[in-house]
């Protein structure tokens, strides 16, 4: 490796190293670090692009931020010139479940599988450019092998290896059965990162011993061996268990602006960091000034969590469709912590207004320089939301909670 | 089982009873027993053979002694009219081993595979009708499984029953490695059962556990279940270890009748009985006899044992071999243990004789029914042999010995 680095000019190296930065950004595990540099180093040297591994489940296609994780730090790899291969695993969903016991894995018929994946690609095109991504079926070589072709494959690993898999070793200990057909999951993984010729494996931590099955196979066939690039699990809403659909605990990338910028709200708190981390496009500076202005009190976590709401709903539906999806969320759900006795005002003035010109209009304070002032202070707030931006146009609706400083305080009623 | 027994007629049932209990005779395990019972019993009601079922490796085709344990055991199924199932696992012997690690399991071209079995052939017609036999090559239907099949196949077992295999275990146990491959072997055997449809599968008793994956797999596949019949393992001439080609310690059925005798008197006494019941045609009665003769001192260990090899010789080279092979045995072995001092004869006289006229030629006696007396007396030994035959025509060979009671005693010289 260092033979390698030492090749590299300056500039080179510290490409290298910039791009190590990004790439080692809110990642758990790098199997290993030093190849990974290597891999950079030969693609800079060679002027070719790495290959980028993501394999998917045809089964579920509906895409979550949990996904996006990974997705996320394709993206990266993608910006930096690499080569994304996307492969359905689709000879495994046309297989479904031998045992015929596990619902979850039934058979897909091939319209099944190319429409699940057009589903997927429709979602990943929101986070990565899917025009530059390669797409692969791996049933266009796992389903060509025949019986001898798996002896020889199963020839190249032990039981003891694949007994290894922490869910497996599991269900040993506790005498529950495991079908020998699941031993050929990872082999399968394992085999696509062989026929493709994949320099770095994404995958979350949950994926460490199937990713590292296409190590151990490409090694076999003596193929250069793939990097793991291990993403942390995201968890979901209830703050326990990893994001998934099964669960209900999960923000779908294809759900309306208002019910991801809700649910995001309900993320709690300790998970907020890594929530930016994880599925916003936040570099890391922007991460670092954040932490500091929460750590310090100057950014109230809730703006905070509003903030993050807005920046998914932005990455998902654009600026404008974010900021609805905030001003519903204000209305709706927030106006609940508020008195009882709110002083209500009929309203028959403009729907969308200069928050300024609002105040004013209400007489709740005398005049838009006044009402600059107040917002520069932060003592404005709609909703029980900061109003931050004095050029803010306000949609005014029905129930809309209006505060002066701590005292002044109505409801409009339209 | 009862419900069908009871269809039969009287006779019916007693030769149920009948082939039971010749199937029974030496055999090790009936799994299960009851279900061999119905078996026989629907063959009879339904006038229709049994499928008697034996996996042939084609990489090792010397038949010995060994293998003819589980031979003759089919010889009694084809006796009674059933039909014999052969099968040469050519599929696993082309594969060779994947991992390259085992010399054994070298791959084999087609050529090799059909010598092989023809050399198995030529061997088993000495035991077996090989002209009444079905013989298959299991390639035929294991080489068009595809991945998809295997995973199905696969799907029909679990990981924890093929750790079962006591070498498996024990692999296990002592942390030396399983290739996974392995795992396909027994579900192969298993596979053959399923697609010839298989009533009976004849192994020794370290096939248990293959044998079972055939009831395992014909049972997932909706199919009646095999019985297993599992033979004991025949100990080689050193007493302890399996008879097999790589102990060399074994009696091949092709060697010749001077080495088979020569072999058959080196087994060590203990295992006489077992060698009697498992790989000669002696009926249980026969072996009745035998051994009372043994217990009362009717019959010495020696001659016992040259009876064993005169019996083996004769299934595998006729009588006249037998004969041949045992006077040569005589001559060569066994005259050292006489005095050195024996006065010699010149013979010119016929070399195949009558014992009686032999003795009264030699002038060792002075009749031929005073020959005849001491041979019912038991009084005459040729090559320290007892004659118990008057009537025997001896084939005088150089360097003979004759002797008449305990003192008389003379060498023939040619």
């Amino acid at each position: 490796m260092n033979q390698l680095i030492e090749q590299l000019t300056k500039e080179q190296q510290s490409e290298v190293k910039r791009q190590m930065a990004i790439y080692s950004q809110g990642v758990q595990e790098i199997i290993p670090t030093e190849e990974l540099e290597q891999k950079l180093a030969t693609s800079i040297l060679e002027n070719r692009p790495l290959k980028i591994k993501l394999g998917l489940d045809p089964s579920a296609p509906d895409v979550h931020l949990g996904h996006t994780v990974v997705l996320n730090k394709m993206r990266q790899f993608q910006e930096n010139g690499h080569l994304i291969q996307l492969i359905i695993g689709d000879f495994t969903g046309k297989i479904g479940d031998p045992t015929g016991k596990s619902v979850a894995r039934k058979q897909l018929t091939d319209e099944e599988v190319k429409f699940n994946a057009k589903t997927y690609f429709e979602q990943f095109a929101k986070v990565i450019d899917m025009e530059k991504v390669e797409l692969h079926y791996n049933s266009k070589w796992l389903s060509k092998l025949n019986f001898e072709d798996v002896i020889q494959l199963a020839g190249k690993i032990t039981v003891a290896r694949l007994l290894e898999r922490d869910d497996f070793e599991e269900r040993i200990a506790f005498k529950k059965p495991i079908s020998l057909h699941e031993f050929f999951y990872p082999l399968m993984q394992g085999y696509d990162s062989v026929m493709l010729e994949c320099d770095i494996e994404l995958g979350g931590t949950d994926q460490h011993f199937n990713i590292l099955m296409g190590r151990h196979f490409q090694e076999k066939f003596n193929k250069e061996k793939q990097v793991a690039l291990l993403m942390p699990l995201l968890e979901g809403l209830d703050g326990v268990e990893k994001m998934s659909k099964s669960k209900k605990n999960y923000i779908g990338i294809d759900e309306s602006p208002q019910e991801m910028y809700g649910k995001a709200m309900s993320i709690p708190d300790q998970l907020m960091i890594k929530y930016f981390e994880l599925v916003t496009n936040f570099t890391p500076d922007q991460l670092k000034t954040l932490k500091q202005q929460i750590e310090i009190g100057e950014l109230h976590p809730r703006d905070a969590k509003m903030l993050l709401g807005k920046t998914i709903v932005t990455m998902y539906h654009g600026e404008e469709a974010a900021e609805a999806a905030q001003q519903h969320f204000i209305t709706v759900f927030q106006q609940r912590n508020l008195p009882t006795d709110i002083p209500e005002i009929t309203w028959n003035g403009d729907t969308e207004i200069l928050v300024t010109d609002l105040l004013v209009e209400l007489q709740l304070l005398t005049s838009k320089s006044e009402a600059r002032r107040m917002i520069n202070n932060r003592g404005i707030k709609l909703n029980e939301i900061k109003v931050e931006d004095p050029a803010l146009v306000v949609s005014v609706t029905d129930g809309l909670i209006v505060q002066v400083g701590k005292r002044k305080i109505v409801k409009i009623l339209l």
